[in-house]
Parts: C-alpha cells; sequence; structure tokens
C-alpha cells in the first residue's frame, strides 16, 4: 500500500496540565499538531481537553521523559521543572524550549534581576541576600538599595511566588530584614527592593524563535488588584509612542540576550518620571497575552508553538483598534446559581463577550476564566472596560454590580 | 468536603469524528464545554484532539446510545444519520438537535424541495422521481420543468451526495431519463431540475436556538469548481443591500419553518437576472462559514453549540471589511515536502495566513484543511483573493504558481 502523507504536523509535549496547555491545545488543533502535555491529574484544565496526556509530576525525571518521548519540542506552561533535570533532558537530546539557561530567569528572580543589571536593562534598586550571614550586613544593604533606614521597602522570595505570593511590603528596613529572615531560614533567597512610585504597569509581549526571529505585539496596561491581574487593555492607553517602541526593543533584546525560545512576557513598571523598569520576566503563554486570542492576527498560543517549532512568527497586529480582557476570579462565597446559568444570562446581556473558561473548581481567588471584548473605538475604552468588568464580576460572583436582577 | 462549584459546562455529543467535529472541540474548550464525538476510528479528525471519544457507527443505535449518554444535547457533524435512529433517541429522551423532522430536509434533497416549494421558497424548476414508475411519465416530467426536450437538465440522488457527488448534468431529457433510471434502479430518489443560468452561488449562514432566536452572518459568495468549493468571501462582494437581507431573512424563516437548532446552511443561486433561488441547505457548522473563525466576532462552531444549548447567540459581525477563505484540497500527485515544510514555507512568506489543518490523510480532492486571510480593504479584494489561492495551492501541491524557489 502506498503510503498516503498526512496533514498532520509535529508533536510538542508541554509539561503542565493548567489553562494555558488548555488554550495551547487549541493553537494546536488549528496547526494539526499533536499536543502531549504532562499534568498532575486527569482532571486539570488541559488533561479534560487533550487525548494525549501523560499524568505525572514536574519534577520525576522519568515523567519527564515520558512526555519528551518522540516530541519535536518540550515547553512549558509553567516555570516550575527544576534546572537540572532539563538539562538531564537537553544532554539526552531532547530539545526544551525555552532552554534552561534561558529558563532560570523566569525561575528565579536574583538570578533574573542580576542578570538583566548587568545587560543594562532598566531595574529597581535592590540588594539580594543568598543567605542569613548577607542578611548581617547592613551597611552594604542600605549603600545598594540607597535608601533611608525608614523608607518603605518590598521582600521578594527569589524563586516559588505567583500570583501576588511570595510578594510582601516592609514597613523599613527592619521590618524587610525581618521578613527577609523569614525566606532565608526556609533555605530561600531573597531580593529586597526599593518600593516604586508607579504611574502603571504594563507588560511587552514578544516571541523568539530558534532561528533568532522575534516579534512584538503592542505594549499592553495590565491593571493589579490585591497583586493579582483583573485587567489588561490592549494597547495601553495613552502610552506615547517612543516608550511603546522603547519597551518592545527592550523585550525582543532580553529574548535575544537570554536565549528565549518561545513566548517572553517582559512585566514592566512606568515610573512616574516616564521611565521603564523591569519587574518580572515570564517564558511562556502570559494572562498579559489573553487578549490576542481574540484581538490579534495571531494569538500568543499559535505564536508560542510556531516559535519552539522553529516556524516563521505569525503577524502580531491588533484586528481591532482595543480589546479588553478581564480575569474571572473564583468568589469568597460559592455563586448560588451554577456557572452555565450564569453564563446564559452573560449571554443574554452581551452577545459579544468573548468567554474562555478553564474548567477549574471556583475556589476563592483562583483564576477559572477570562473575557475579552474587542473594541471598535479606543474612545469607548471606558465603556468597555466598565463592560468588561460588569461581565467578569458576574461570572465570578452571580451579580450584577449595577443592580440588574437576572430573575427580575 | 464541600463541594466547590465548577466551571465546566454541558456535555455536548457529535455524531462523526471529521473536521467540523475537530473545529467544534476547539470552541467547546473555550466554552468549558466537554465535547464527546462518536467516530468511526481513532484517527479521524476530532478523534485525534477530543479525549471523550466513542468508536463505533452513526448507523448503530448502541453507539449512538453511547455516544447520547449524559449528553444536554445530541449533535452532528454530517448528515448520514437514519431518521428513525434518531426518532428512536428522541422517544428515550435524547435531546437531538436538529431534531429528525428538522434535518430529514438536510438528509433528502427531495424532501427538502417539496417543502420549500410549499414554504413559497424560491427553487428551481424541479420534477421529483419516487421510483422507476414515475420515469415513464414523461408528459408530467415535462411539464414541471417547463422545458423543451432538448434543454440540458441536471439530475440530483436525492440521498447521500457530498462536495458534488450525486450530481450529474444532462444534455437533454432522454439524458436525463438515463441517469435518473441509474439512481432510481439502486432505490434512491431523484430530483431533475432545469439548469439556472447563475450568476454566482452564495450562503446564507444561521444559527436557531430551541426558544427560537435567530442570528445571521453576512451573507457570503462561494466560489465553486469542479463541484467542490475552493474559495469564500465573506461578505459577498457587491451584493445589493435588499439581497442580501432577502438572502438573510431567507434563511432565518425556513430556520423557524423546519424547526432547526444549530447552524443551518441555505446554499443559494444568485441568478443572472438578479434573483435568488435555494439550492441545497446543511443543519450543522458549514464550509461556508470557516471564514467566521477569524473574520466574525462567533464563529459558527461556537454559534453551533451555544444553540444546541440553547444558550442566547452570539454577535455575528464580521471583525473586518472583508475576509477570504480558501479550502486545501489533496493534491493528485502529493507533494514531495511534508507538510510540515509547506507549513514552514508558507508561513514565512505571508505571516497573516490564519492556517487550520486537519490531521487528515492527504488524498487527492479530499478538503485537508483550509486558509483564512482577513483584509482591511474591500477594495484590495483581487489581491486578498489571489494570497489565498497562491497560499493554498501552495500548501496543497507544494508548488507556488507565481514561479516562486522555496529552494532558490
Amino acid at each position: 500500500m502506498m503510503a498516503v502523507p498526512s496533514s498532520r504536523t509535529p508533536l510538542v509535549a508541554m509539561v503542565g496540565g493548567g489553562q494555558l496547555a488548555r488554550m495551547t491545545q487549541q493553537a494546536a488543533i488549528a496547526l494539526g499538531q499533536t499536543l502531549r502535555v504532562l499534568a498532575a491529574s486527569a482532571d486539570e484544565p488541559a488533561a479534560q481537553v487533550t487525548p494525549d496526556v501523560v499524568i505525572g509530576s514536574h519534577t520525576d525525571l522519568e515523567d519527564l521523559r515520558r512526555v519528551a518521548a518522540g516530541a519535536a519540542a518540550l515547553t512549558f506552561d509553567h516555570e516550575h521543572v527544576p534546572t537540572d533535570l532539563l538539562e538531564k533532558l537537553v544532554s539526552e537530546g531532547v530539545n526544551v524550549a525555552p532552554p534552561p539557561q534561558a529558563l532560570v530567569h523566569a525561575q528565579d528572580k536574583l538570578v533574573m534581576r542580576r542578570r538583566l543589571e548587568a545587560l543594562g536593562a532598566p531595574v529597581p534598586r535592590y540588594t539580594g541576600l543568598d543567605s542569613l550571614a548577607d542578611l548581617d550586613n547592613a551597611d552594604e544593604f542600605v549603600r545598594r538599595l540607597g535608601a533611608s533606614n525608614d523608607a518603605p521597602l518590598v521582600v521578594k522570595a527569589a524563586r516559588g511566588g505567583y500570583d501576588g505570593r511570595g510578594v510582601r511590603m516592609a514597613r523599613d528596613l527592619a521590618d524587610a530584614r525581618e521578613i527577609a529572615g523569614d525566606y532565608l531560614a526556609s533555605g530561600v533567597p531573597v531580593l529586597v527592593e526599593e518600593r516604586v512610585e508607579v504611574r502603571r504597569e504594563l507588560s511587552a509581549l514578544v516571541a523568539r524563535s530558534p532561528f533568532g526571529q522575534g516579534a512584538a505585539w503592542p505594549v499592553v496596561e495590565t491593571v493589579q488588584r490585591d497583586g493579582i491581574c483583573v485587567l489588561v487593555i490592549a494597547p495601553a492607553p495613552q502610552l506615547p509612542e517612543e516608550l511603546g517602541s522603547a519597551a518592545q526593543q527592550l523585550a525582543l533584546r532580553l529574548a535575544a540576550e537570554l536565549g528565549v525560545v518561545g513566548v517572553l512576557a517582559v512585566e514592566l513598571f512606568e515610573t512616574d518620571a516616564g521611565g521603564l523598569l523591569v519587574n518580572e520576566l515570564a517564558m511562556r503563554p502570559h494572562n498579559s497575552g489573553h487578549w490576542t486570542m481574540d484581538g490579534a492576527r495571531t494569538s500568543q498560543f499559535e505564536q508560542h508553538l510556531r516559535a519552539v517549532l522553529d516556524y516563521p512568527l505569525g503577524d502580531t497586529d491588533a484586528i481591532a483598534p482595543v480589546t479588553v480582557m478581564a480575569n474571572l476570579l473564583g468568589a469568597a462565597q460559592p455563586p448560588v446559581m451554577s456557572v452555565d446559568e450564569r453564563l446564559h444570562h452573560l449571554f443574554a446581556r452581551m452577545p459579544d463577550a468573548r468567554v474562555h473558561l478553564y474548567g477549574k473548581a471556583e475556589r476563592p481567588g483562583r483564576k477559572i476564566g477570562h473575557i475579552n471584548f474587542v473594541g471598535s473605538d479606543m474612545a469607548n475604552l471606558m465603556k468597555l472596560r466598565e463592560r468588561a468588568e460588569l461581565a467578569a464580576h458576574w461570572l465570578s460572583h452571580g451579580q450584577w454590580t449595577d443592580g440588574w436582577d437576572p430573575h427580575g
């Protein structure tokens, strides 16, 4: 029998079964690819929607080998795989993307900060504490920060934090030393930094392929509440063109310097003085890029797949003047209505809402989905933003904050 | 342990494991739903990308029961399920959408044509032949068609045809009788119709929910070659507004009159005289609606899920002035390059191509994928159309028709 060529394209392995892997599956379907995920259990968001699932742990070398077997690339839905395991996989011939020497900068805030400083990238003033011994050198501590003893500080665990966890505000130097001591005592290095006066937070999302091609989406504004991103506005409103361009260039340069393969999110502070400071890095599709699913020519999920497989990258243009993304966060009190009923009411009121649900249990504060609203005019941004917040609050809490009564 | 509500929404069962089910899975993922498909084998396009697969036959009642078990709705990727089996399922409490009494109009061209005529919908002049005996009544035959003995005719098998199969052109009445006799002898009723002078073919795509809500996308032009749709232009260029509106109204009325639940495609002829005639009906996501995946606020796949679950329907507006969809058809000679390599070259030349592959073996003439190009200006349609044709030809055949040499 003559072999008939198949329009199936390569197998990509992704470590992690969360919502990022779930949405990557949508992109893999379009490109004819097979996505295999390593999930902790069969009811994780991606495992629900992908036939090729390896149930296992991202800290177990054998499980990592199983998911990587036969894959054209191994990539990530989170940054928690120990670097030594990844280096072992690389030595066995696995195409790890991004490679461990790049990924470490998304795993360890202190490694990242030191590298960025060495590269001349703008970062907040900081000092790094690798061990309890460093804590005793108070003079150096103060000198590096350029701060007085009673200036407020930010203390960050170098590893393991996300969504505001592992980040604590300190009243003054003494308070910071105490908090840092707690982290250091549990073996986690610490980064202490100045509390920057911030106008707003931005995110510069780019992708880079092994060939070296880079592509940048428009820079967005991310709106945080209690350390969690609740809203993204694409593009960032009234961002001076040169500042937007500087942010894109910086992100593309960092992607190249660090050897990133795939999507890189550079979370930035826009300072009161109108400058930029790099806050965090992520080397995977990122919450600040969810707007691209409905608002850009190429979504970050397709782009990530294209990058790790070294395809030429897709067009990053926005398809509309403005897109607003709102995260759905699990309510403190579970709503009485099922999500299904809430969805009915939402669709009845807002036929243009683009809903993305992750199939997760609705625990308090947990990201259970997001909604995109694509707008035809930046002048209507306030209205669009209001609608996005209203829709997200409704889906999360089962209450319209503007007094609608679904059963009225 | 307190039950934590989950953001998973209902289970939808779909009969058929083809590309329509595959693309429905992408929409189901976004809405937090579980899609279960009934596929003939595990390598069918949808079975490759969906964990919940029942392997079986769409003509086997037990298999249909298995796929329907626990589903909020049972729907279709094709129209080949025997009506008596669906009626049995309905009697057992399965929510079949569209219901069999509607679906039969997409299964049997003669039943459809007679019903449309009774409803006063514009259709080509025709005569129906239920058995060989009808063939002998030549006078009635000619009278109904209003044709002379030597006018060319079209002969269609009432059941079982698709993509131009089951449709044959007849030189004259004698030829038509001979062709019809062949179909009738094998037990298939026949529809003989006038050959209409057609300006072009259009498609009016709508959705209808059980509640009775209807929603229409812009009317599109479908370009056929050898009886297969090769290109779709959305919206249909230079379509008079009143004709477009009439086509939408007609499709919405037919959806309501026939009791359709889900997407309904009404394939239309635009006659040389500037009128409309209904050619075919499909009650499922349809090839003429693939442009909605990248060119409309709500894709036909999401809309179909919303309709069969009786959610309020989504916004059907186009997101751009024009979208062109080109089908990828398997080449007569399999290309030397793998689809993967072809994809690399395509992406390098056209970063804005929106590619959708179905994971199918590339047999000659088979639909293996489609490409969308979203344009910013109807004035550039010719260029956009050229690029779509070029891209489709390249991906199908591995040759640029304008002389590019990928290895040059």
